[in-house]
C-alpha cells in the first residue's frame, strides 16, 4: 500500500538518486520532476535514470524563458542585490522551479514535495515557502531534515555504498572539493575547502566566465535598449549582433560577459537561519544588467521617486533572498517597482572587458535630463540668486542647533 | 573705507583670480586661503600670485591627513556612496574646506567669506552650510549668483579680457573642454562636451588612473588591516611594502589603484537642487576601499545590524551629498555608524587588476562566521529539524493569505 | 497699461483686500479667487466686497466635494499624520485650493498668481509649489515676501490705515489673539499668545469641537463600512442615522466628533522652512477615521505589507506636509498606498465619547483574522512543536553573538 | 535519578502549578521562580504552594524597580509602540522576567529552564530568546509545545483533575471567560470571549483603569519633568504632590491614568509567528509618558534627528514585540535611540481626564523653538525673501517633470 505521491525535485546527481530509492523505499510513489533553468545538463540521461530507478513519472520542465521573463526581469527593475554585493542568482532560481513543482503536484494528485537541499540551507526556505504559499495543504518531505535518513547518510561514503547496492550509477569523476548550483543567470559555488574564509578561491572554479587575465585585450561595446525598466533589445556596437527576446538577450549578454570575465564575485554573507556563510558566484549578464539598468534608471526617474524605489529595491532583495517571492509583501513591491518603472526607457552604450562594465553613454525619449538647464555655458529656465535663498533657508536649522549650543557651552 | 575682510576660497585659476580683484575693486579687503587637499598644485606659484594681485594676507594650509582621517575614513566606515555609484569625493572635500576657511575668517575677525562655485551646483551649497552651521553670523559672497558679477562675466571670453587689464596672468595652455576637480580622493569631471550624457568620455580625460587597457597584466595582490571600521594598515603581498598612517595607506591605495585603472565611473546624478547632471569620476583608492570595508564588515557584524546600517549610511550618502556634514543629523549618524563598527576589525585580502578589485580570502578575531557551524560535512551545535519548524512557522502567513484569496476568488 | 492678469486666493479678509487693492495699484489687472472647502464664510458678502474693491471677475468655488475624496480620503488611507501627531487638515487643503486657482489663471489667460501668506509658513511653500508643478510658466506675486509691501505694511495698524483710506471694509469685532484657518478637515489655531510655546490654549478657543468637560454624558456609538481603505457608509447604532456620500459621511463625523470634543492636540512641530512652531489643531472627523481606519487595515492587510506601508505612510505625510502633494513621488507613493488597499475592506464599531474614540468591534469578509488558528481552546491547523524550531533557529545568531562576546571578553 | 534541575517561572496559578508537579514526576529538580514587576500576586501564599508542591527552592524576585528603569524608560525614549497603537507592556516584561530567571539558572548551576507559555503565542518566544542569548546553552522545556503534556491535558477540565489527584489547591472562584496577563505597565486581555473580533469587550473587563463613564469630573494637571529622554519628576499641580524616583513617579502615573481612565485600547495585531490576535489593554501611566515624552521630544529635538529616530523607535517597537530585546540589533538601536535624547530635557504640563490626556504646555533650557525666529509680529533673523528661492529651488525637480509628462502627451 503506498504512502502516497511524491513529486521530487531530481538532479540527476547522487544525492537525489539516492532519495528517490529512498522515498520508495519508504513506501511512496515517487514522480520526478526536473527543471531546465539553464544550468549545463544531459536532461536525457536524468530522464532515463530516474526511469530506471523506478520513478513512476519524469517531467523534463524548460522554463529558461519564463525565469528570465517572470523572474530576473523583475529583479533587474528592483537593481536587486542582497547585501549590496549578491545579485540573488540562486534566490531567484528557487520559486521559478518551485512553483512548477506545486502545479504537477497538484496535477498529479500528489499530496507530497521533497527535494535534496540541505537543513542548513537558504534552499529550503525558498523551496517550501513557495510550496506552502501556493499549495498550502502540501507536504514536504526533506530528508536531509530526517534523523533516519540524515543518521544514514553521513557522508557521500554513505551515499556511495547505498548507491552501488540499490543499482545506482555513481558518477565516475571525482566530485570536486566545493559544491555549486548553475542556472542561466549565475553559478554558485561554496562548500568544502571554500569554507574557511581566507583561502583564495581556486583559479579553475569559475564555468561561466573566463578568467579576466585570459580574456581578450580589446572591449566589448554594447548598446542596451530599455522599456519600462526592461530589456527589450541588445546590439553589439562592433559586430552589429542584434537579440530582442527575453531570453535571447539574457543568453547574449551572458555570452558576453563570460567572454571578459564579468561578475565574479567571493562574500561572506547572511543566511536567513542566522548563520555566516562563504558564497563564490559568478554572474556574467545580470552584472552587466545590473550596471545598464542603474544607469538608465538614475537618468529618467525622478530623484525622490528613485529614493523611495531604492528602499523597495532593498526590501524586494531582503525577501527573495528569504525565500518570499510568494508572499503579499513581494507581490506588493514587485507592484510598486514595476510601477516605478514606466519611464524607464532608453538606450545605454557600455564597454565589457577584463571583468568591468563601463558606462559610455545614454539617451532617452523621457530623461528628465535637461541638458539646458543643468548646462554652465548658458542659463537656461534658471535664476543663480535663487539658490541664495534655497541655501539661507536650508541653513535656518543649523544655525538654530548651533545657537542652543553655544548656549548650552556659555552655560556650563 | 573697506567694507570689510573676505576669506576668499582661492585656486590660483582663473575664475578665483577675477573674483580677488573683483572683490577689491568692491571694496572689500581679501584673504585668500588655499586647501592643499592632495590636488596637483604649485602651492607656492598661487600664494605669490594671491599676493601680487593684492591679497592682504595669503593662506595655504595642508589638510591632508584630517582630510582622510576625519573625513574620509567616516565615509568609509559608511559604505557612504550616493545613488549607487558615486563615492562622493567632491562632497566630503567641501566640508573640510571650509571648516577651515571658517577657522580663518573667525581668527582674522572676517564678517565675509566668498567662493567661486557656480549657482548650478552642489558645491556652493555644500560650502555655505558649512559656513552657516559652524559661523551663523558670517555673510557669505557668491559672486557667480550675484547679477552684477555673472551679467558682467558670460564666459570665459570676459574673465580673460578682465584678467589682462587687471594684470592677471592668465593661462598659457588652453583649457580643457569640460571643468574638473581633484583632491587626494577623486578627480571629477563634468560640463562641456561631457553635457551631452550620449558622450563618452575622452580617452586622454582621466588623470589619476591608468586606462585598463593599457595597465599592468597582473595583480597587485594587497592586504588590508581593519580596526573600527578602519584601515590601519596596508600590506602588498608581492613585494611586502607596506603603510601604516591613515595619509599613507590612502595615498598607497590611490598609488595602486591609478596603476590598474581602478575606479572609473561615467553616471547621471540628481544634484541637491533640483537637475541632473553628468559626472564622470576616477576613485582609485576609495574604490578599494569600498569593497575592502564592505567584506569586513559583513564578516564581522551582525546581519540584523548590518540591515539598520546600511540604511544610516544611505541616509549619511545623501546628507553628506547635499551638504549637511555639519548638522544635527550627521553627526547623529555618524555617532551610530561609528558605533556599529565596534566589532569591525581583521584583514582581507584583494587582488587589484585591470580597473577591478577582486576580494580573494579574510580573517578576523571577531568574526561571526562559524566555520564549523555552516559546514556541510559537520553538524555543529545545529540541529536541522529546527528548520522544518522555522519554516512551518513563516508559512503560517503564507497560507492564511493563500486561503484568503482562494475564499475570495471562490466567492467571485 | 496692465502689468497683467493675476488670480489672487482671496479671503475676504483685511489682509488679502488690501492685497487685492495693492495689486490694482502696482498695475495688476486682479481676478479674486475664494475657495469654499468647508470654511464658516459669507461667501456672496466676499464676492461683493472683491467686486466693490476693483477685481475684474469673481471665482467662488465649492471644493467641498473634491477635497474630500481626492484630498482627505488618500490620507485617510494613508493613516497620513506628521510627527506622529498632526493629521494635515492645512496641508491637504493647500494643494486643492491651488490647483483650482491655476486651472482658473490658465482659463483665463492670467501669467500671475497671488496670495496672501507669510513668508515663515509652510502654506507659502504648499502653494507654490502646487502652482510650479501644474502650470510651471506661472510667475508668482508673494507680497508678504516683497519688501516694498512688508516693509509697508509693517502690522495690522498698517493694513487698516490703507483699509480706511483705499474704502476697504475693515473689521468691526477686535482680531482675536490669534490666527486660525479653518476647513472641512479641522481649524488650526497659532501666533499672538499661542506664540510662548507654554502658554496655555484659552478655553474659547475652539470652534469645531465643545470643551470635553462640557460634552454629553453618554456615547455615540458609530458603525464605519470600509471599501477599498476608504469610508463609504457610517451608521449611528443608537439613532440608525446613516450617511453614504464622501462629503455626507465626513460631515457628520465632524459633527459627532465636535459634539464629543474629539481631535484636539496642542503641539510643537517642525516647519519645511527649518523652524519650530506651535500649533493647536481641532480635527473631529479625521481623529475618527484614523482610528477607524487603522482599526480595519491591521484587521485585513497583511502584516509585512503593512510594515512597508506604514513607512510609505510616513513618507506621504512628509511630503504633504512639506508641500509636495502634486510631485512625481507623491504620485508614485499613493498609487503604492492604493495598491495597498485593496482588500481594506469592512466595518468598525467604535464609541466617540468625552473626547476620545474607542475601538468597539470589527468584521470584515477579507480579513486574515483566523479565529480557529489564533484560538488558545483549539488547535486549529497549527502544530505547537514547529514554534520550538521556530525559536531555535532565531536564536542562532544570537547564540552566535554571545559567543563571540565570550570569546572577547575571556580574551582580555 | 535527577534528569536535572529546571529552572520554572512560576505564576502561582493552576497551570505552572501542574507544570511544577509535571516536571517533578518527569524525573527533573524544580527551583520555582516568580517575578513581582509589579502584578497584584500574594506572593507570600505562592512561595508556601510551591514548596508544598515540591519545589526545592523558591526565588520570589522584586523586579519592579528595575523593570521601569532598565526596560520602561528606553520604551519611553524610543516612544516606543507597535502597530501605532500598543505600547508593548507584555514585550518588555518578558526579557525583564526572563534575564532574572537565566541568572538563577546559571547561579543554581541548573540546565534547564522552564515556563507555562502557550504554543502560539509572542510570550514565548520572548522568553526563549532572551534564554538562548544570555544562556546559550541553556535546555528549554516549554510543556505546552510538547505532545506529551499538551495531549494529556487538552483542557482546563484535564488539568483540575490532575491538580485534585496531586494535592494541587484548585481556583474556588470561576475563571474568567478570557485569559489577563498584569505587571506594573499594563494589563493584557485576550482569548476566550474576546477571541471573536467583533465582540465588545465587557465592561467589568478592566482592572487598572476606571470606566471613563464613571470618572471624576475635574481633571488632574501633572507636570512632568524629563532629563535625557527619561520622566525624573511629576508634580500633580492641583495638589503640589510630587514623585521622583522611576518607581514612584511610574506608579503614580498608574495612579492618575487609572482614577481618569486613560489607556485603553482594543486591537487586532499581528503576532510574530504569523497570526492575527485580538488584544484588549490598559497601560495608564504609559499612556501619559507616550504623550509627555513625544511632545518634550519634538521641542528639543532637531527635525531631521527627530525623522531618523522615528524610524529606529519603530524598528525597536518590532524587535521588541518579537522577542529581540537581548540581540545585537537591539543593544545597537538602544545606543543610538539615547544618544538621541542628549536634549530632550524640559517640562510638559498636562491634564488627564476622561480617558484622555492633553497636552498643555511645555518649557524647555535646550528647546530649539525660537519664539522670535517664528513670530509673525518680529522679523527676527529671518528673511522673507530667502524663501522664494527655496521655493523655486524645491520647484526645478517638479517643473522638469511637468515638462517632460507635456512633452510625453504631446506625442500621443
Amino acid at each position: 500500500m503506498s504512502k502516497g505521491t511524491v513529486v521530487l525535485a531530481y538532479s540527476g546527481g547522487l544525492d537525489t538518486s539516492c532519495i528517490l530509492v529512498w522515498l520508495k523505499e519508504e513506501g511512496y510513489d515517487v514522480i520526478t520532476y526536473l527543471a531546465n533553468i539553464g544550468q549545463e545538463e544531459d536532461f536525457d540521461a536524468a530522464k532515463k535514470k530516474a526511469e530506471s530507478l523506478g520513478a513512476k513519472k519524469v517531467f523534463i520542465e524548460d522554463l529558461r524563458a519564463e525565469f528570465v521573463e517572470e523572474f530576473i526581469w523583475p529583479s533587474v527593475q528592483a537593481n536587486a542585490i542582497y547585501e549590496d554585493r549578491y545579485l540573488l542568482g540562486t534566490s531567484v532560481a528557487r520559486p521559478c522551479i518551485a512553483r512548477r513543482q506545486v502545479q504537477i503536484a497538484r496535477q498529479q494528485g500528489a499530496q507530497f514535495v521533497s527535494h535534496g537541499a540541505t537543513g542548513k540551507g537558504n534552499d529550503q526556505v525558498r523551496f517550501e515557502l513557495t510550496c506552502y504559499a501556493m499549495y498550502p495543504e502540501v507536504k514536504i518531505i526533506a530528508p536531509w531534515r530526517i534523523p533516519e535518513f540524515y543518521n544514514r547518510f553521513r557522508g557521500r561514503k554513505d551515499l556511495m555504498e547505498y548507491a552501488e547496492k540499490h543499482g545506482i550509477p555513481v558518477p565516475v569523476t571525482p566530485k570536486a572539493p566545493w559544491s555549486m548550483d548553475a542556472n542561466l543567470m549565475h553559478i554558485s559555488y561554496e562548500s568544502g575547502i571554500l569554507e574557511n574564509p581566507k583561502n583564495h578561491a581556486p583559479v579553475n572554479l569559475y564555468l561561466m566566465t573566463k578568467n579576466p587575465e585570459d580574456t581578450c585585450e580589446s572591449p566589448d561595446v554594447l548598446e542596451i535598449h530599455f522599456t519600462k525598466g526592461v530589456p527589450v533589445k541588445v546590439i553589439n556596437v562592433k559586430d552589429g549582433q542584434s537579440k530582442d527576446t527575453p531570453l535571447g538577450i539574457f543568453s547574449y549578454l551572458n555570452e558576453i560577459g563570460g567572454r571578459h570575465g564579468v561578475g565574479r564575485i567571493d562574500i561572506v554573507e547572511n543566511r536567513f537561519i542566522g548563520m555566516k556563510s562563504r558564497g563564490i558566484y559568478e554572474t556574467p549578464g545580470g552584472t552587466i544588467l545590473y550596471h545598464a539598468h542603474l544607469d538608465i534608471e538614475t537618468f529618467t526617474m525622478d530623484r525622490e521617486v528613485r529614493r523611495i524605489k531604492q528602499g523597495l529595491g532593498i526590501k524586494f532583495s531582503e525577501m527573495v533572498y528569504n525565500g518570499f517571492w510568494y508572499s503579499p509583501e513581494c507581490d506588493f513591491v514587485r507592484h510598486c517597482i514595476d510601477k516605478s518603472q514606466e519611464n524607464v526607457e532608453g538606450k545605454v552604450q557600455l564597454s565589457v572587458f577584463k571583468g568591468q562594465v563601463y558606462i559610455l553613454g545614454r539617451e532617452s525619449p523621457r530623461s528628465l535630463y535637461n541638458e539646458e538647464l543643468v548646462s554652465m555655458d548658458v542659463q537656461g529656465d534658471y535664476d543663480p540668486c535663487d539658490a541664495s535663498g534655497f541655501i539661507k533657508i536650508n541653513a535656518v536649522r543649523l544655525r538654530e542647533h548651533h545657537r542652543l549650543q553655544g548656549e548650552a557651552s556659555s552655560n556650563r
